[in-house]
């Protein structure tokens, strides 16, 4: 036994910069099996995937809508060329360091749907328009002040940007309340060389989880009337309105079928969890499959109780804990870096120690966002494992 | 205006390689005042965090017990060499990926108080305690068949490990149920000389949150007499106990003036946050403020509803949302990047588009873990920007 008080000798300084850093740790290999991954890990099935994607372009086209998914949900740029190759026009972001991965890692037409405030981030923003003139970046604005150093910046910057006006369809967040503001701000960003007016941005984030399909549904019909009226008002007053942009994986149904929108911008139709999982399913529309989960072990384990090694670290819980793939167990606590697996009923597999538990998370973006590595996963075999090039990117 | 529809030269390939990475972005330089500091960012006041940790420090001496602050709070190797330097033994960590980068980054004692599970996990455990050998690495069991994995792999790597029982305290999480299984559990540790027994792991997560004193008292007694009755059954079968360790930010002054823990592991002490906030002050304890901050920007504004830059991917909402520093605001909605602020009452500031504010966490640990940089600010100065060493490391 070694004295727990003793002394302990300064560490050699040469271990400093030889130790591998753990961001590069990866958790599987390509050829691994299943249950050979690393835990807690973030696995995508593939052919899920595949399919969900397959079906979402089905729909857009058959309904003659762009497709510009959001990119926010996966942050990566193996997932962001998938889309394309499908037929994507690119993609959307939410921060300029996401438009940067995302120009830099060669996606050619990248939207922020989002305000950018401040002259260090507009300028930023200016930048990186300037770096890749030769690609389409777009930006969202409600304020007239922005649009003014906005052009400033990218007079300063010699750039040029893509420019939406955002208007409040019922989210409550951010955009013009009326059409009438949206002319007053369109004029505005026509009064400005810098800035192309390409249209308008007009997305209903809450109605994408009401639950039922006709709330749903008028939710987004609400939202898309909204949208074009303002469209209307741009154009009887000569102003060009190229493109109506918006509509989540709740809603680009009716988004997509409706005569408003030209382009929809759904982010989790790729990898569905258990809050999207709660909508009731429209049987008119394609249905989409969990395809991402957590993969994690079981670190302990006292009779009908088991410790799950993924927690708030692994998952988010805004939207309620991961829920297991299997029966018979739920996860009644979480904590920072646990899951606390308990016993409901008699369905569902006796559980040992070291056995793995797959877990659909309840919210996939921000579960995304907690992670360096998806294992892309095909018939229970690791396929590749790709970085999530956008992790963290909150600038 | 540009055709948004006519196709888009492909990017010279020269661009995906000398593109900065966002994850290099630093929200601040040394030198810039608070109001200069890019948002969403982690913001920490130095003069609070010193005096938290004086405080800690002061009272841990005064009750004779070593401090093993928990860095799955902080993940810094900045913060850890701090706490060294104010007397910590060295600091308590929950991943091996965590372990890594504390030994590596020069930090000498470090203790997994977590179990680790898998015979992949437990080699590198090894190869770990191997290349670290000239320092301390410590972890938690609470199975037998683990303790036996544990040595397989000691012995095929060369290395020892420092092993620590768990007990269950009242967590119902992991370790032992009772005294019995620990002595059983500890005699099968002393069965394998690559294993030195330490003592007992006591952590009562549970109780760090009862909102009023005597509750909380009385929860951290009755899980201090648990580990007591354990340590006492140890001792009484010849077994080694040098060390107990447990406890946390809730529950230390007790943990601490007891007789059964030689050695707390508070973490969120050095930060706190808006959960923490509401347990009730115990006044004959040292008391620790708020030094953890998200700075965030008003990107939107209408009327008495304002949009700030910082939602779910820069602040955790497992213990509710961000709370305002100011009066007469709350936020009322928190999405992926977004945070609605909305006027309660005329207490407060009038809010302008652009304007910054500073939202106190609502649970500081899973909130750190979401960035990669602390901006360390002193008297609204930032005096450095420290990297977040082992944000993300779930391994």
């Amino acid at each position: 036994m070694r004295d727990p008080l003793a002394p302990i000798p300064r560490r050699p300084d040469a271990w400093l910069d030889s130790t591998p850093m753990s961001s590069h740790w990866m958790p599987a290999q390509p050829g691994d099996k299943l249950a050979d991954i690393d835990t807690p890990a973030l696995v995508l099935d593939l052919d899920r995937f595949d399919a969900n994607l397959e079906r979402m372009m089905a729909a857009a086209a058959a309904a003659g809508v762009r497709v510009r998914p959001h990119a926010k949900s996966h942050k990566s740029l193996q997932i962001a060329h998938r889309q394309v190759a499908a037929g994507a026009v690119g993609v959307c972001c939410q921060k300029i360091g996401e438009a940067e991965v995302f120009l830099g890692g060669g996606v050619r037409d990248v939207l922020i749907t989002n305000e950018i405030v401040g002259v260090r981030k507009l300028r930023r923003l200016a930048q990186l328009a300037k770096v890749f003139s030769g690609a389409r970046l777009g930006v969202c604005v409600d304020d007239f002040s922005v649009v003014r150093q906005l052009s400033l910046v990218c007079a300063e910057e010699d750039a040029g940007l893509d420019v939406y006006v955002e208007v409040d369809v019922g989210q409550n967040r951010a955009g013009v309340a009326t059409p009438e503001e949206a002319v007053e701000l369109a004029r505005e960003v026509m009064r400005h060389p810098r800035l192309t007016l390409m249209g308008l941005q007009a997305y209903a984030g809450s109605a994408q989880h009401r639950r039922g399909v006709p709330e749903r549904r008028d939710a987004a019909r609400r939202a898309a009337a909204k949208a074009a009226a303002a469209r209307s008002q741009l154009r009887e007053s000569g102003l060009a309105c190229e493109i109506v942009t918006g509509g989540g994986t709740g809603t680009f149904i009716y988004d997509a079928n409706g005569d408003v929108y030209d382009e929809i911008q759904p982010g989790s139709f790729i990898f569905m969890d258990a809050d999207y999982a709660r909508n009731q399913a429209d049987t008119d529309a394609p249905q989409f499959e969990h395809s991402l989960f957590i993969l994690a072990t079981v670190m302990s384990l006292r009779g009908d109780r088991a410790t799950l090694d993924a927690g708030l670290k692994a998952f988010s819980t805004d939207s309620g804990p991961a829920r297991p793939t299997f029966t018979g167990w739920h996860i009644h606590a979480v904590s920072d870096e646990h899951s606390m697996l308990t016993r409901i009923d008699e369905s569902g597999p006796a559980i040992r120690l070291g056995a793995k538990a797959l877990l659909i998370p309840g919210h996939c973006d921000p579960t995304v966002n907690l992670h360096d590595w998806i294992v892309a996963v095909r018939k229970g075999k690791v396929e590749d494992v790709w970085r999530i090039d956008a992790r963290g990117m909150v600038f």
